[in-house]
């Protein structure tokens, strides 16, 4: 699969998705884990002689039928499971994979285009394909723009709540912070005309990939050589793991999205989000494009920039501007972008990069964990007055702490190992851990406190 | 004159000024407009043929009989009529040279290793010296140092007040920031082993710059041929400009170092520190080391990093620590550095202009013309409570602000034209420029306001 499927299947289901869904501040799209579970998968079928893109249709109609299931049971009340203890860990999880992935591709261009005094060498021998000859200077140009990039929309987001300029025009420069990057980047770059930088790459019009290999619709059969039978029935495994990823990822991030501090109106509806995006997953890998699911860092983000602050020295936050036009025109936008081409590929993908790392640093604030970690290290009498601090032994609170920061790492090396496609288990392993801890390491109060859905908990003892 | 001069010479006139000055916060060096006076005075032998070392041996003369003449008449009485209009003035425009040349000096390298695809064909006609080459990387890499090191100190210096790590730990990063960051580019550019940055020229031991130009006693009468007899007493004009130099210099950086705001308990003594600075200028002549004047940048960061902050969130000066040590220290290190050749010589020269732009844009926080300048661009509801706010109507403050920035304008234009040297001339222009202000724009009570010595102004009329 290409960028090419990629953004039409983002196109096509975030509009009926926005159109549809119970929660429509919701972004959908392609996510790390599972890409993760594509790359092993694709493996598998490989290495095994099964035609990957046949695969996944069994898989995606396997998704349907389990998720007709679990919705006929009313499965998602499993969600309730789910609590803050197992959500801020997978929230974090997702913004360091962020986070790591621009710096494992910035240090990949270091590798390509390396800093040493002579190039000529390295180019003797070899065809002169763009890609593959080392550059002067791309290396370290790539490394201010993505920078660049990310310190200016760091630093025009700061500038929002600064005191410099008419509210209105502040606000402004505020909101359009990461557009203003890009460009600011896009100048740089254009200005720079005798150094290479990798740019965006997109597709020329609206053709698949590969027009070669495939079409635009697989047959469940086979595509070149017959699928076996047995293998239909055994893609419910793969079913399985790419449901249970959708499944935790989307619950996950419904839950973050629609938490009681953000003051949302509408309520959100597990079972017809769930029913709606695996069944579009499901059609999906029949015409071969990938199956999406609540992308987390995005949502985040887009429900940050529907929310509208209260003014003055400490904003609060008032209300969400909850519709469903933002997200049909985020999706609209994909779809066009395939259309953009020539003023696309002028963008340098290293300050794509930086937006990236905006986007990770930005959606870890606002996790408790990350509150609590950075509590680590601040003294106590700095710490601020919530009720896990004050209702909780600090100590008890710094070993609680560490627990997720441990749970958080055993995922990473889980993630990291060949072992990836275990990664949903292992994550579901942490509710039978909170379960456990409950009573037998914290006491239920001091649970109470730290694993709340709400940021201020409601004691029952204190009605006593 | 070179490096080696240069070191000597602020050694031991920074060793004698700090043991007998009446101000020993005041640190001294070669600054700005006096490097502009020598470029043009420099150019002015040359062109007439006159023997320039020389030449500053009878302005050195002359500086002295000026100076005890000023004395005599108990001269710095005109100290009272520079007024803080003045001393902003003369400090943003020390402040903006400061970042200018780092900016300047970074352009230099880029121009010097430009940005291109094929390095070979600029270097197949030259000798391999290493400072004419054209090399891959170095203009990106240099910049990274320099704004790495920038960061680093300004966000060392942002952690000093944050809530992170215990008080003392924190307060030890914090102070230590700027050696932090300038260790940690040294340990970025070694690593990066294969790529050209300029690093640090230190003198390898004690010797004159040119040794077959000069020694280190310059005779008055002419080194190599006779030197005019009418020129020795025409020496006269250009110690004239020298003289104004160093005492705006010196005593504008006076007042701004023992300000009201600082609290300070020892008093100044500006005929004693005037004396010994230019006395010292007019030995420092002979010897043909360059005279020095106190240093606005370096003065200011040392007397903040002498104060005392009171604890808290709002952190307020409480003292400072007012003594000879750290002066005679920072002089002795100047003096042995030229013996530490083999440490400082790995220093990245590009992080230590991150460090001088640090130093620039750090000294124009705490300068009240910059808080007008920002003023400007604030709504007034978030305009601060002091008097220049809150008891001049906002339209004749930022008037008041405007002047002085057409004024900075002025003084600039000056600086990078041909007439360099009538700087200090147009400097001293303001002070009539105040006087006729004075009623005739502003009404005595906003200039009382705007003008004031201290931030919180007495008000007479109060006592009514």
């Amino acid at each position: 699969m290409g960028v090419s499927e990629l953004m039409v299947a983002t196109c096509v289901q975030g509009v009926i998705f926005s159109l549809f869904a119970a929660q429509p501040v919701l972004v959908i799209g392609f996510t790390g884990p599972l890409m993760v579970f594509e790359e092993a998968f694709f493996q598998f079928c490989k290495s095994n002689g099964f035609e990957y893109i046949v695969g996944r249709v069994w898989v995606g109609m396997w998704l349907i039928v389990i998720v007709v299931v679990i919705v006929a049971v009313e499965g998602s009340f499993l969600v309730r499971f789910i609590s803050r203890f197992t959500q801020e860990i997978f929230s974090i999880l997702i913004s360091l994979i962020f986070i790591y992935e621009t710096f494992a591709k910035l240090i990949r261009i270091f590798k390509a285009h390396p800093l040493i005094l002579n190039y000529e060498h390295l180019n003797t021998n070899i065809t002169y394909h763009p890609d593959e000859r080392a550059y002067p200077n791309t290396a370290l140009l790539s490394m201010c723009l993505m920078f660049g990039c990310f310190f200016i929309a760091l630093y025009l987001r700061g500038f929002k709540t600064s005191t410099f300029l008419p509210g209105p025009i502040r606000r402004m420069i505020g909101d359009f912070g990461v557009p203003i990057a890009i460009f600011f980047m896009i100048a740089v770059d254009i200005s720079i005309s005798d150094a290479y930088t990798q740019k965006l790459v997109v597709p020329k019009g609206l053709t698949v990939s590969n027009t070669s290999a495939r079409g635009w619709i697989i047959s469940p059969f086979g595509e070149k050589k017959p699928f076996p039978v047995w293998m239909m029935f055994a893609c419910a495994v793969p079913a399985l793991l790419v449901f249970i990823l959708i499944f935790l990822e989307s619950q996950i991030t419904t839950l973050i999205v629609s938490k009681p501090e953000r003051k949302m109106v509408k309520g959100s509806g597990f079972h017809l989000d769930l029913l709606l995006l695996v069944f579009l997953g499901g059609v999906a890998s029949i015409f071969g494009v990938p199956w999406l699911s609540a992308a987390t860092v995005r949502s985040v983000t887009h429900a940050n920039a529907l929310t509208v602050m209260t003014k003055g020295p400490r904003p609060q936050i008032q209300r969400v501007l909850e519709q469903r036009v933002s997200g049909i025109l985020v999706a609209v936008m994909v779809g066009v972008s395939i259309l953009m081409e020539p003023i696309l590929k002028m963008i340098p993908m290293t300050a794509l990069f930086g937006i990236f790392l905006y986007m990770g640093i930005t959606s870890l604030s606002g996790i408790q964990l990350w509150d609590r970690i950075l509590l680590l290290i601040t003294p106590k009498k700095h710490h601020p007055p919530v009720p896990f601090v004050t209702r909780v032994p600090t100590m008890r609170m710094h070993l609680y702490t560490l627990i997720q920061v441990i749970c958080l790492v055993i995922l990473w090396a889980v993630k990291s190992s060949t072992f990836s496609l275990a990664l949903p288990f292992v994550l579901i392993l942490t509710i039978p851990l909170r379960m456990f801890m409950t009573g037998h390491v914290f006491t239920i109060m001091e649970m109470k406190c730290l694993d709340a859905d709400d940021a201020n908990v409601k004691f029952d003892d204190e009605d006593d």
